[in-house]
């Protein structure tokens, strides 16, 4: 039975997931991308993005877990691109180039209809209107037995928290304050729904936590 | 000049100084212990509590300097007893027995006057009505150039965060969720009231952070 994942997430000290101010100079909002800095230092994430080298440690590792049996995808709109609202006729396909990183079914949350999008490498991204349970039901059927891992962001991973249907969450405690921003726990008991720590890495760059219901 | 410090203050992954339900059997909020563990693990924490042994690396050297040059404490009510409201006569001097760790003047915030208590070993319990700026210019003139150390609790740390008044902080981050209970950071930009992070420390039992201004 598929499981629902969310791997190498990174919040700052202070809480947040992303930063303030979203933009196409900023997708991760201002000082956001320092949540990402033990991530970019990875052989996994360098190899995604087209660069030779990096770490092969532990964090490394749980890099590779993320991609480990996963057979789609689940993001926000805002993952997907810098634009809000109706879809521009712009030739927007993502911040990944022509072959994104994915090579599996991406069902992107939206509210505004869209023709799916298939991309180079095996990626297609599918334009999902009917909110989190559908997206649920349609990655779970295109990923065939395998897990699906919500990549964010924070609006898409608190919805799935708050309805309790993520099975396994890593989580990436990097060394930063943003100060304002995306929380990507307010409000939310984890206790409540379930989870417990069940891993924890202390990383030079990043502190790491598992938790599982 | 005096500073004001904070030290060894610990908050779970989800963010929360203090758990849930705090009562005479759970000073700290159900769950609240596991965010000290890091701590009651190091030789300076032990020896507080009268116990031999116990760690003498980073984190007990974190523990050390918490008490380095600091000539006045101001601690919240909640933080020397359990009981709200009027004091009752009921002869408590506090969690620490009758020769309290602090060894200096101890300013304790609260809604009720009450006559300073002396205790063993240079510590004298100070009770404030006047608000937080009160408390830190009585500690100030106690302190006699010697720093002032803030030590908890949550409320007390985030009144004197918000005004501007913390120079130092040190941040513990145990991993541990508390689900609900007191969030240190909610509300507060760090980063706008003029905090960078100076120091951190990948330690295998807590993250540890220093914010400075």
């Amino acid at each position: 039975m598929s499981r629902l994942r969310v791997h190498c997430f990174a919040i700052s000290i202070d809480g947040y997931g992303a930063g303030p101010d979203q933009s196409l100079d900023n997708p991760l909002g201002v000082g956001g991308m320092g949540l990402h800095e033990w991530a970019f230092a990875t052989r996994t994430f360098r190899k995604m993005f087209g660069q030779d080298g990096g770490s092969t440690g532990i964090e490394d590792q749980l890099a590779v877990r993320g991609f480990d049996n996963i057979g789609a995808w689940i993001i926000g709109r805002n993952m997907f691109t810098p634009s809000r609202g109706e879809w521009p006729d712009d030739g927007w396909k993502g911040w990944w180039g022509d072959s994104p990183p994915y090579r599996c079914p991406v069902f992107v949350l939206t509210r505004h209809p869209r023709p799916p999008l298939a991309m180079d490498g095996g990626t297609t991204f599918h334009f999902v209107t009917g909110g989190i349970h559908d997206a649920l039901k349609r990655a779970t059927e295109a990923a065939n037995d395998r897990d699906i891992r919500v990549g964010g962001g924070v609006a898409t991973i608190r919805q799935y928290l708050e309805a309790g249907l993520v099975d396994e969450m890593h989580l990436a405690i990097s060394p930063v304050l943003l100060g304002t921003g995306e929380h990507l726990f307010a409000g939310i008991d984890l206790l409540k729904l379930g989870y417990r720590r069940s891993e924890h890495i202390a990383a030079p760059d990043a502190t790491h936590v598992v938790f599982t219901k």
